[in-house]
């Protein structure tokens, strides 16, 4: 049996020939450690321009950049208002209330999406001081349920924070695939974030993240601060060749569009096919279906993908960078053969 | 003028090639992310063999596995007690302090190795609810100042901290070193400390550390703890690679020795300069020297080194799994003709 | 126009003479503080006594007891499960998850008791590393919602937790309320839980609440965590004496018994008014009713008491160890003339 | 054997009969709670004329009011400057470190007081990601050690860290003892600092500390800090009415003058014994008296008093509001009697 694609997630790929070439190009010689380098910086700039950004850090990974991010925007006191399906909520083992001590205020969103009205509701209780304060509002982009907040949607909730002193921090983990799912640039979602991550790792890097900092007086304690949280590389060149990497010719978006594509080609090839119900817009890189647990059962026997919800039967399933045409053909066809059976 | 090597630190090397191979090596395919793929599940067998150790946890870089080390072994409650020329007291940032909520306890050490007596200094507040109270004692093997512990040494501070209630974390950042400066293996080292790390960037890895746990029933919190600590990398198979090219064949201890040689050779080189004083014993790959501070600013506009202590005049000079013989040498005549002019 | 009494909170009420007098005889001469003194040891044992407790502390509010009580329980990693209304989810400005770094996993419960049921459901990612580690169930009791558990339910709730790994802690700010209620004894509470707080405060004491530990090797930490969380008073002697004070001839009970029975006064003095519901049992000293916004406003203008829930037009009204029969009276007589008019 | 007076420390004594009175004088009657209260605002209104404070928050004791403090001037990543011998340092078991992730930056200090001089070392790390970046110092009126800084030493200090960009904070447990020695208003000694503490327990109340913000915008977070570090008490007008009592008639500064008084009665009556040397100068309400180890036990068979430096045989003795003349005379007498034997 040849190894077939997995579907699980777009961290099962490797790493982009071009970013590991960067990796190999950048080793040869002594250079400074800790982001004095030359690399660090020629990328560090790179990100401040293709943002539109004031500052960048580079750091190691997802939650490093989130818990970073979150941060550099909360004062002392204060609450994060976020989607209940938010990595920060669900899959970070509770990292920001472990390392900032910040509670999260959740609110259920059917899409991944939250709303100035969303927001607005957990906003009663400001100035007592019983209750927890928001400060900061985070949302994802793309979602982790697959879905992009449109600009406008974005520029609806930027609106709404900035006139009620709430800061907004943008998780993006994915933002390339937003950005190739909306045809936008980048900065044009990033003027829509006070501070931003933007994932390498998911986009064909090995272990990069950054964290993009739009405002000017934000960025001033974030070297102290990614350093007290463990989040700076001593060889930092191999970080910053990867970004080079991503950012030279727009690959992260090749990357993206791919595999965008690569998800609308399955939700595609599965549709209308009686037993398999998606349900969430394909608006990124992921599907998530349902289907009858004696089919996910039969596929996984196959195939690499896992289980979203239990309770509701619905499993996801990731394209990535390097997803074939050929394995999401494959696969569609074993989807139906398997559900029809 | 051709590129000379730095003798600023021994990070600023790049990575060795057998580790880049490796890394490429693992590049094709699908893996599951966050270490159940096969590279991590192999690399950590290795080194819980190497090491004789209960579990270990790869990590992303040296402040990350300090912190997740201690907080391994520290009840809730407690302080650490380290040399004042502890890394984790002076060179991060106060990473333990903020992710952690210690208090660290330094005490004065001459050659950046404390003993039981200096531990016994900071136990007179035990049972006073007032006082901070140490559950745990973090030392450098080797150290910060190019010392190492005798194994009789460390074995000594494990007796006196298991007959006082007391845990042992050995910041291993460059713990091959040590190994090759006493050739002893690494479980020798290991033995006397309940969690230890275990460096791989500054020993030819590019982003690559491993937190040992010795002592069963200690490891069970580690997986929550790294993820909450954000030390989780997600294609963790690319760290898992760097560490299993460096347990091939010992490879660590090869490297090591090399650059424990250069320093030697280097001290040696410069030994009998009046005007050179070397001012703690080269036991690794370190140097410290005094020199007058005009002979500092001369040698540094060719050579890359770093000023140690302002104050007295001191500079270091690290060594690395790649620094030339040549540049040794060269380093060394340069070294003599300035502070001989 | 006579001061009418506050049916805002039980904590609008004064200090319970025979508490104050306890205060006064405690005064003369000198005493060691920090809890060395003679009141203290006593207090201290007679809670033990009391609870048939391994250990007891004194503190000096309701949030530093549960944050203290929490923090002997919690592994370094751990989340925390309680009910949506609980005091420390809603109440203490996030301060568990700021002080401990703790996540609060909030389950919905209409009448703010939680059941074994509603815990097994937050149990899903038990091992996953990515999820929050459930360790601790707060139950409060009597509820935020002037419930009370009964002895069969809260065991129901430590039979499950015993069997699945999770120790139980318990909000008593009004034990007392529930003791009275279920007409059982304070030890038969405190069996069902590993650690609780007992309050003073809301029962007639000043400034005064206690921690109580019931299980051997958990109060080993407490004197430490106390004095870090900064809940060690100085001149213990007099939290010490007010509990002595509540404890004599079982004060405590009385005051509860009274306030409940006003509760329950005030409950029947508005059944059957039409514009008046009811909304959660009286169980103990608070009565929740859902108004018209209007009759609300207009009682307002005489009669101290709180908005509950804006949304849904519910309000509370508490009654005190202190609260007169004649008042009650007076405002269910308000209370049926406003909302008949 | 009639009682005698300790002098183990100023809280060993009871509370002084107005504060007494004017607890049971706040007692009739309801009062709205956390601070919204009339004793409460009358209070904080008492003391921000007192001070030419900004705003001022009553919490419960010296250490809560410490971290309160120094939560409102620390920026997220920064640590604190403070003497070797600082309450913060050594007595408070580590909180600002657990409850702020603070590092705190100890000088040694002779005589307790920190200098502009001992400041400025603390900087050379500033701007370098590794080290530890101070943002507050905090200084102690009276000092620890019984001295008092004056005027002067206070402005320099402060002068230095406006040009700095440090921020003062000042540790007032006896701030009383400071302005009765230099003779001068509250006000001008909280002018030198940025936000201070202003200690009532040690000065004759029972549980009931202030912290004062000086500057605007300090303050905006304090209610939230308050409550999330469990430093609100909810019948807050009982700590309100012990403030009243001492600011009435400025019975604070009769209080610290006559406990100065007694301390320095003391330390004359023990000048010229051979074999009692004071060791720091009698500033405020401390003496601190080096005696042979064997007389230190005779004496403490009939005196309540403690050792301060067991190995330097240095003992405290301290004076409070209500030390009684007659027992001074006679503790001197008996250390002359007890040396001279």
């Amino acid at each position: 049996m040849t190894q077939r694609k997995s579907f699980g997630s777009d961290n099962h790929a490797g790493v982009h020939p071009a970013v590991l070439q960067a990796i190999v190009d950048a080793n040869p010689g002594d250079a400074v450690a800790y982001g004095a380098d030359e690399w660090s910086k020629r990328t560090t700039a790179g990100l401040r321009e293709t943002f539109g950004a004031d500052d960048a850090f580079l750091v190691l990974n997802g939650s490093g950049a989130n818990v970073l991010g979150l941060s550099l925007l909360l004062r002392r006191h204060e609450a994060v208002i976020c989607a209940e399906s938010a990595h920060i909520y669900t899959d970070e083992c509770g990292a920001p209330e472990r390392l900032l001590g910040t509670k999260l205020l959740a609110v259920p969103s059917p899409d991944g999406k939250i709303t100035p009205e969303l927001i607005a509701e957990q906003l009663s209780g400001r100035g007592d001081d019983h209750r927890s304060q928001p400060g900061v509002v985070a949302v994802t982009q793309s979602t982790e349920l697959g879905t992009c907040y449109t600009l406008a949607e974005l520029r609806k909730i930027t609106d709404f924070c900035r006139a009620s002193d709430l800061r907004v921090f943008l998780d993006g983990a994915r933002l390339a695939n937003a950005a190739a799912s909306l045809d936008c640039s980048l900065a044009e979602l990033a003027e829509c974030a006070d501070v931003l991550s933007f994932g390498g790792t998911k986009n064909g890097a090995m272990v990069a993240e950054a964290l993009i900092v739009m405002r000017s007086g934000l960025a001033e304690n974030g070297p102290y601060l990614r350093k007290q949280q463990t989040q700076l590389a001593s060889k930092l060149r191999f970080v910053a060749a990867q970004f080079d990497a991503l950012l030279h010719d727009d690959l992260w978006r090749a990357n993206a569009t791919h595999a965008n594509a690569m998800a609308r080609r399955l939700a595609d090839g599965v549709a209308g096919i009686a037993g398999v119900d998606i349900v969430y817009p394909v608006q990124a890189n992921a599907v998530f279906a349902r289907l009858h647990p004696r089919h996910i059962t039969a596929l996984q026997q196959e195939w690499s993908f896992g289980m979203w919800d239990e309770h509701d039967s619905v499993v996801r399933w990731m394209a990535a960078f390097d997803t074939p045409e050929a394995d999401v053909d494959a696969f569609a066809s074993a989807i139906r053969a398997t559900v029809s059976a």
